[in-house]
């Protein structure tokens, strides 16, 4: 693997552990109030066009790091859904 | 400028925007008890990660949304710090 790949992949696994709190807080405390569903669908939408744009550039990092915050976000999106 | 690069500055426009509602929250506040100091330095690697990614494989919206983003995380880790 190329030094840079390997980057990419360290940045990945960073940026998509960071959104774990946040699921994981909503799934205990059942409390979505904080999370605005404006800012889910802007998120939502940015994640998948970066997925896109992985696909794109032939990317595994931006498709795999993107992919996996997507179903993240997802997520949030259908908890906030249903506990508000 | 080619379709997938518009779709990735389209990405990196919103996912960047994303940070926004914290760090003005952070200002208007001065309440930082919401942001842990690990989450902002798992933060802050995985962009300042992706921002060399981007400038490894020769991204312009990789560089551009992540140079951004970095600023907003730095600004959120200086408020962090000061008013903690």
């Amino acid at each position: 693997m190329n030094f840079i790949l390997f980057i990419g992949l360290i940045a990945g696994f960073l940026t998509t552990v960071a959104y774990v709190p946040e699921v994981h807080k909503i799934l205990t405390t059942k409390d979505t109030k904080g999370i605005s569903l404006l800012w889910l669908m802007i998120l939502l939408t940015g994640v998948f066009l970066w997925f896109i744009y992985g696909l794109g550039i032939y990317s595994l990092p931006l498709i795999l790091a993107n992919g996996i915050s997507l179903s993240l976000i997802i997520i949030m999106l259908i908890l906030k859904l249903k506990f508000h």
